[in-house]
């Protein structure tokens, strides 16, 4: 028996575990000290009613002979699909249902991804980045290059200089909260289609976009329905991360050595999974009706909120940040020098909130920290104000 | 950019589809006629209530402030894992909680654990077996070897002459519904042990067994801590095929190289999944409930008696079968020299059933067909009788 050697080259933990880890050793210490969490990107408000009406309602379904579901489509339901069509097709962009592939979430799409690739491709991966690229793409035994997100590009790095054949982008960017332009897009997949690369496009953040000149998918710019896979969530835009859905969707013109890849992805879909819960689909059509997506505005809309806080806190400080105006998440430098998991420690501390260090997101980030605009609204103004203080008694 | 080239060497379609496909040309051709389904191994009997009210419960849970529920551990949950671990007890086997992963179903999990192994192992699958165990090993490039079921084995090969470093074994099987003894079971544990590979025991249908001696878990085997993984399911146990549940048990004695397989998996489910749906989760707690239990041992009673008529249907027709005493699948050979498809049209177009070719099931099942107990009761006698005349008619 040989294992998989990729293995010992990931790096030990991961990353969200670590800052776990280390928050319980803290609460243990000062058992009395309340914490607020802006840590990880997880959601804080509650279902819509209309989702939870969804759920239940299928769940009382397939108590009764006549409304059981028993295996489902591999790909998902066709009245789940065309709900994320609908969606798409709002913003202009015309995908055909059987380009849509239902999951449990875009983690498992990105990890699942990586089955049909040869090993030898080499994988550009954002950094600082969503550790999942990298780690997924070591796992597979792609060579990983870091694409580097520095204050000179915002943080969104261009094709300029690269040599990868997997691209890999998140935009609005984990943990960055930078977006991409058209511009910006268009020159990844330009890239792509003239060195026959596939990009990897992480949507899940889409709906946090407040400026109409700023692309939601990759399939808004030319051309990129040859070469690119976009992967999408409800974790973010609907508050699912405990109730598990996303989607990946391949364009039938996207073709490599004469091979379609979405129909590879229907053999691994078909061959490695079951298709998503029925009820789960059911509160995922909810969620994208006309009804649920004006409650899921008004949640981005609460996070949006809590992000402009946190960077208004920072403004004048004297360090850098950016996002948090399409984004829930806020990317600041860490102040008086300190490296990632000093400041992370320090906040800890001294501003009782925990945060994430940058260099969990790659060694680009290092020097930096990620807030996120997910915790509930008190708390965040009140962190808010800590942050600000703590910030400024840093540089002193 | 470079595919992955083991998807060439996949066969091409998934016996599913296939079988769906046919049927579906001949109900366009014969839109009056009506069909009875024995072919797909899905339940089709409702959830049942307490499994209906918990997920109910969690989904309204969803919807309050206090009840929300986010990301959930990505090995599951204390409540359900302590479940499962009580099912384990109650048999006599002792499991740690932290030996517990939850998922979506035991096709993801035979689908992910492929990730931990290095790409030349041997895999040795039962032949027929259940198509995903070739054509996921297949995928990540292992060699398969089948292991031949016969009928002078009972389809319940043992190790003798193998070579091989990850065997699947699945009991009661699929699609032959022979059950291992305890020595049977043993016999490939002590090969495991003195070759260092490891076993992936499938034990999808382990509720459906009736005859006590009979082991229901590999764990009951002595050394089995040691060089083997059960997969489990609540598909089959509690109905939950549309609902989507299931886990993988890996001991923490189980080392390879010094590494222990559970910490990889851990590793592994870490970064490619995010945890079962939180309501999902409370269906499952429920199913393992006393009161669930109980349900769902109605639902096997319900499956077993259409197993044991379609079973008494071929007794002195002269044609071999077995199965369908301790699992709902019944195995046949194909009358009057027919090959799988062959019977498969046969049976479609003189009984009206749909059953599943045994070649589906690798070189082994030709010359073989599954029918299954999980039909409704007055549909699955009628169609019982109409199976005795045809496979007389075919004989004559």
């Amino acid at each position: 028996m040989e294992l998989n050697r990729n293995f010992a080259r990931l790096s030990s933990g991961y990353l969200f575990s670590d800052v776990g880890r280390r928050v319980a050793a803290f609460a243990e210490k000062h058992p009395d000290v309340e914490l607020t969490r802006l840590g990880i990107g997880d959601v804080t408000l509650p279902l819509a009613e209309p989702v939870v009406q969804a759920m239940c309602r299928a769940a009382r379904e397939m108590g009764t002979p006549e409304g059981f579901h028993g295996y489902g489509p591999e790909q998902g339901y066709s009245f789940a699909r065309q709900a994320v069509q609908a969606q798409y097709a709002q913003r202009g962009v015309v995908l055909l249902e059987e380009e849509i592939f239902l999951s449990d979430g875009a983690k498992s799409d990105l990890g699942g991804l990586m089955d049909l690739f040869g090993p030898h491709n080499i994988a550009l991966v954002p950094d600082p980045g969503y550790p999942v690229y990298a780690d997924t793409s070591v796992m597979a035994g792609h060579p990983v290059r870091f694409v580097q997100g520095t204050q000179a590009n915002g943080f969104l790095p261009g094709p300029d200089g690269q040599t990868g054949d997997i691209v890999y982008l998140c935009s609005p960017g984990n943990p960055t909260g930078a977006v991409y332009t058209r511009e910006g897009l268009t020159a990844w997949v330009e890239y792509a289609l003239e060195r026959g690369a596939v990009i990897l496009f992480d949507a899940a953040y889409e709906s946090f976009i407040q400026d109409d000149t700023l692309p939601h998918s990759i399939f808004e710019i030319e051309g990129a329905r040859r070469c690119a896979v976009e992967i999408g969530s409800l974790s973010k835009t609907a508050g699912f991360t405990g109730t598990r859905f996303g989607y990946t969707v391949i364009p039938q013109e996207l073709e490599c050595q004469g091979i379609h890849l979405r129909d590879l992805w229907l053999r691994r879909q078909s061959t490695k999974c079951n298709g998503v819960s029925y009820p789960v689909q059911r509160a995922a059509q909810a969620a994208l009706s006309e009804e649920g997506r004006a409650a899921c505005r008004k949640a981005v809309a609460y996070y949006l909120d809590n992000a402009h806080t946190l960077r208004a806190a920072l403004e004048g400080t004297g360090v850098f940040c950016c996002g948090g105006d399409n984004s829930p998440y806020v990317w600041m430098q860490c102040p008086g020098g300190m490296d990632s998991w000093q400041f992370f420690e320090y906040l800890l501390k001294n501003a009782r909130i925990v945060g994430t260090p940058g260099a969990g997101f790659g060694p680009g980030g290092e020097g930096y920290f990620r807030l996120t605009g997910f915790g509930e609204r008190t708390a965040t103004r009140a962190a808010a104000e800590r942050l600000r203080a703590a910030v400024l008694a840093a540089q002193k």
